[in-house]
């Protein structure tokens, strides 16, 4: 009898697996001649999802997804950022900032998806650089009032996503965001990719352990000689 | 011929699960009345480990462990400390610098092993904290210039952790700290409870993410209503 009445007076709970279909949607990828933009744009084409990379050269834009095949197309970043419904940022962090400032304007109205892991490195090997804006998805959501900014794809190993013969990437992909409509596009594209899942991990005041964790999983890879990435458990699709 | 050769200029590389047997540690819990404390305190000495709950008042660390049984005695953190081989510091964070301060000569020699996560808590949920230090750990090597402090424990639910119906507590454990044979004797304490298994992280100046990832776990809680914890995949044992 209380069950019933306190159930009755909450909100519908939403399913948090009930995610849209973003089947169609085009996918961008700023940095994508890099080892971790080139293995995103590969592992989405291979799911079906149309991708445009991005590069400042078109010229190199267009030899890595011609490489790549599967309909890749290959574009300089601005025409990538206007082309595409979510625009993944994959540059290294010493261009974030510029790279953003850049394309203000081609990225207003989009979905902007985050994966830049800012670290810095010397002879005992990785450490967690902090942004003054307090993590690199919170530099872009401040570089980019008019675009919705996400941040996801930080564990992930560019050498699994590029290896042809892995049928599935077997990890969880955390996505961060403010708005949930955009966390779960993000969520339903990380789940486009066999093996993969997006768990809805935060908002973006989050993001900086998130992106920073890469250093411990870079003492991970070390010590194992592994391509470590993250399962999130207890958590039942 | 080139691989041989290479391999034979090449140091012995150690076998990264080649574990110390701990079964003989005296294990103590400061902060042990707490959920997280009780909850170790139990899975190590339902894992067969001699544990000493600590607590401010040694009456209340008495009844704790008393209602654990198996063994577990009750002290006040200082008898604890001193009693203890390995000492886990399972305190509130606002607590922490002050009991390891009063504890700096009970805790001289012994391994520390910090398991406290910094965090703040508004109407928006659960946010990093960082320690002037850098991490709880690191201000736990700070104040403790004589004991060897390692970080691990972070990710674990207390709900899980305390719920005897459970056989097992299937997650990972990152361990961080400067000397492998500290991180190493940590690892092997965690292999100890059944499900656990403990995977050396790095070093300690990267223990803030693995600190703060906690408020992202609050977050995947709260969407998925699960007691969630991690996997690091692609590290076989």
């Amino acid at each position: 009898m209380t069950t019933a009445t306190t159930a009755s007076n909450s909100p519908a709970r939403k399913d948090p697996w009930d995610l849209p279909d973003v089947s169609d949607l085009v996918v961008g990828v700023l940095g994508g001649t890099g080892d971790q933009g080139r293995g995103l744009a590969y592992r989405f084409a291979r799911a079906g999802q149309k991708v445009i990379i991005g590069s400042r050269s078109a010229e190199r834009a267009e030899a890595a997804a011609a490489e790549l095949g599967r309909g890749v197309e290959g574009a300089d970043n601005a025409e990538c950022a206007r082309r595409s419904d979510v625009v993944i940022v994959a540059v290294p962090w010493d261009g974030h900032r510029a790279t953003l400032e850049s394309l203000r304007e081609e990225l207003a109205g989009k979905l902007v998806v985050d994966c830049v892991n800012p670290l810095g490195f010397d002879k005992k090997g990785a450490y967690a650089l902090k942004p003054e804006e307090g993590s690199a998805a919170e530099q872009a959501a401040a570089l980019l009032p008019e675009s919705r900014v996400a941040a996801a794809f930080h564990h992930l190993s560019a050498v699994l996503l590029q290896d042809e013969t892995l049928e599935a990437i077997d990890t969880d992909v955390m996505v961060l965001g403010e708005s949930r409509a955009d966390t779960d596009v993000v969520q339903a594209l990380a789940g486009r990719i066999t093996g993969m899942r997006g768990v809805y991990a935060g908002r973006l005041r989050n993001a900086h352990q998130v992106e920073s964790l890469v250093a411990n999983l870079i003492s991970v890879n070390r010590r194992y000689q592994a391509h470590a990435g993250l399962r999130v458990t207890d958590v039942q699709k």
